[in-house]
């Protein structure tokens, strides 16, 4: 608390913030996640922000990214300034944590929801921040947890994308058990599997020659299992062709009929909240969670911002937590809501028909009369409808267009002075002005919160939608 | 997203974490805050996390307080490794630079709520933590902004704080002109008047006798002065007695009679709220804030948490921003959150009444009919009723435990396999069981959601309040 005296301020890269409409559109996003988590019955969790660093520095790979924190006037030698404590950088070590923590007090299987800030210190570009939201959500055994959790997760997070007012997205779905059975029954060499995962990974950049070279010449494969390798990574499908592909290739092992079985099982719980704007496919190059997921793995593309990479991931843990008595296994999705929403907000994409809740603005008549304007926005507000009293006494026209500069639907005149008989509350966009009485006047439900405008394909920027009555 | 092994973590001092029940009354106050604060057309905002810190440091008192941040891998003694950041410890801070940075795009008077969590590494106690939870509204205008705007805030605060389920609220106004004016009609030197205050913010600490000593000695007031000055703080009511009173010791000063205008305007805007668990009163020994404020000051007690302090206080600013060229005026109120809550869930005082957002448990017949039960969660769900499906088909008592255990009200029961020609629903508190259709039948709305349970008072800790229904 306390006033602050600067020349104007820059941005900070890697730290996006948003105006107010933007600010309802990542609002309107959050609130749908949560809706259709809680529908199906995922309670909310929130954990604190830090975690002490031998916490974060456990997965090895994103250490270097972690901010850590001092307070500012402990000795900058002093580790222990702040207890050796670093920002998270996502949401699932810091729930592991809050399993393993809590644990006695929590009934498993144990679903979750958290929606919550992380923080990397690695280089800012599109789509990947410094500070960015996250929406994940797990559900976490005690010993065990049946398989039917992966179906579960993604037919979710599927029912919660596809209500999203964003570009058509396809979610990916493959499973590690289906590729180390396929490269068991091949005969690779088990300690040489990741590293044929990771040749085929590069399928994108090096093309299939590369990868064949990798295969046979890195790894060690012989060039037709190589080729047999590749084949698998290419299959691509919706629904039971997939086996029927999988199975053309001839490679028997139970562990392939496990996670094959296990992959069209996930197909089709999460295929159920499919549309044309939302695609579920089995896709077998999926490749990057299969070094640390143990059975399912998801990711998720976003039709023409493929450049983002997936931006909502997840998959099967058997050990996503342990004592050393108890093994929690979890399966678990995560929805990376800045990748996905700072981008097209950006461009223009989405944006909110109004930056304010308000859907009516009382117009002052004068100030001595702003008692009269109150008592008309408290008896709106008490039927729920979000009101504020204009700043000040200007003419009404300058009122009509504090209204305007805000998108306020509606402004109310009060009869206190005037000469007519009744209030009266005009449509700023029609002109059009009726009689109306504080008590009885609703909005029509559109107008009674903003709403989010989605961009139509081959639309202009942050040009209405069809169903958006012009302005 | 990596596994995480460990031995059983313990909690970090000052960084409070929630159980899925605590969480459930968290998210109900954070909406109730949300609601009210959106139907008097405040816009959300969020700011990053992360301020540079030479803002941080501005204001001084709190400097010490604030949480560097570094990445993991910078040298210790590089300065600019993570660009001189730190952990916003307040939300106006933030605020002020974000109004100077978006000036350009925000219409003025803007009227913002910000719920957010701030930092700072002060040492732990009762209601004050390290990370917290903080809620706040402000209105700023550009050049000006007219008086009403502090009556407007008190009176959504008000409007938001009656609405809380917590125990009695005061909320308590002062005035900082009234108190100008007053000790400038006394004769007190301006120079001299930080300093008389603070000497009257210690009455609770060093009692009258104390206070009266330290202005006549250290302050250098006559006798009779500091007498006025201690009887100024001693005036608390809740009307136009206050003026009475105010008048009574017979100081005169322009300044004196705006302030306590202001202070009567404030009072009845914010009275309106009032209720006999929220009481608005104009009370002249607060003096904390006035040092920094200008005009308007408030406070909040809660009845038998005394000892937290304030847990929601602000005021009017001339000064909130300014670049150099403009000024931004300002009046907001910040509610402790956190504060409020951590205390009370710990005492048992608030409760929900289940841990997760199910109304519905659909058992499982056995685990081959997983879809039928599938099914009817999905058909509930359709019409807005949170439904989970349980874990595995256990004997159906031991299904009942497991809805039992996260208070889910209801156990649905499909016909599959059963010998019963319908679906049955049991409420499982009074065993009353029911032939039901999941397209039609829908639970009583109090159960829809879980519900706050707040204790009353003289009750047993986490007793259901008297509408709750017994188990």
């Amino acid at each position: 608390m306390s006033s602050t005296r600067t020349e104007r301020p820059t941005p900070l890269s890697g730290f996006p913030e948003l105006l107010p409409r933007q600010r309802v559109v990542e609002q309107a996003v959050a609130d749908t996640l949560r809706a259709t988590f809680e529908l199906h019955g995922f309670a909310s969790v929130e954990t604190r922000a830090v975690e002490p660093l031998d916490q974060l520095l456990r997965s090895g790979e994103t250490s270097k990214e972690v901010y850590v924190l001092r307070r500012l006037h402990a000795p900058v030698d002093d580790a222990s300034s702040a207890a050796g404590l670093g920002l998270h950088f996502d949401l699932t070590v810091p729930f592991a944590r809050y399993v393993l923590e809590h644990a006695g007090r929590l009934d498993f299987p144990f679903r979750r929801y958290q929606i919550q800030r992380c923080w990397r210190g690695e280089r800012p570009q599109e789509g990947r921040y410094r500070e960015f939201t996250q929406a994940d959500i797990d559900i976490v055994g005690r010993d065990e947890l049946p398989f039917h959790a992966d179906v579960e997760v993604a037919a979710v997070m599927a029912a919660a994308l596809s209500r999203l007012p964003v570009p058509p997205l396809r979610l990916q779905v493959n499973n590690r058990r289906l590729v180390d059975g396929f490269y068991r029954g091949l005969g690779v060499p088990q300690d040489r599997t990741p590293e044929a995962m990771r040749a085929v990974d590069k399928l994108d950049k090096v093309g299939p020659d590369g990868v064949r070279g990798l295969l046979v010449q890195q790894v060690g494969l012989a060039a037709a299992a190589a080729e047999q390798c590749l084949a698998l990574a290419r299959i691509v499908g919706t629904g039971p062709s997939v086996a029927d592909e999988v199975g053309s290739l001839g490679v028997e092992h139970p562990l392939l009929d496990q996670g094959l079985a296990e992959l069209l099982a996930v197909l089709d719980g999460a295929s159920a909240a499919g549309t044309d704007r939302f695609t579920v496919t089995a896709d077998l190059s999926v490749a990057r969670g299969l070094d640390y997921y143990t059975g399912t793995v998801f990711e998720t593309r976003m039709a023409g911002y493929e450049q983002l990479g997936s931006i909502c991931s997840g998959g099967r843990y058997d050990r996503l937590a342990d004592d050393g008595r108890t093994t929690y296994p979890g399966v678990g999705i995560s929805l990376g809501v800045s990748r996905l929403l700072v981008p097209l907000l950006a461009a223009g994409e989405l944006d909110a028909s109004r930056s304010v809740p308000s859907a009516v603005l009382v117009a002052l008549v004068d100030e001595e009369s702003r008692p009269v304007s109150a008592r008309v926005a408290a008896r709106l507000r008490a039927r729920g409808i979000p009101t504020e009293v204009a700043p000040s006494a200007a003419r009404f026209g300058k009122q009509i267009r504090v209204a305007e500069r805000r998108g306020i639907p509606y402004v109310w005149f009060p009869e206190a002075g005037a000469a007519a008989a009744a209030d009266q509350v005009k449509d700023i966009r029609s002109g059009e002005q009726v009689d109306a009485h504080p008590d009885e006047w609703t909005p029509p439900a559109l107008d009674l919160h903003p709403r989010i405008l989605a961009r139509p394909p081959g639309g202009p920027a942050g040009s209405p939608t069809a169903e958006e009555p012009a302005p």
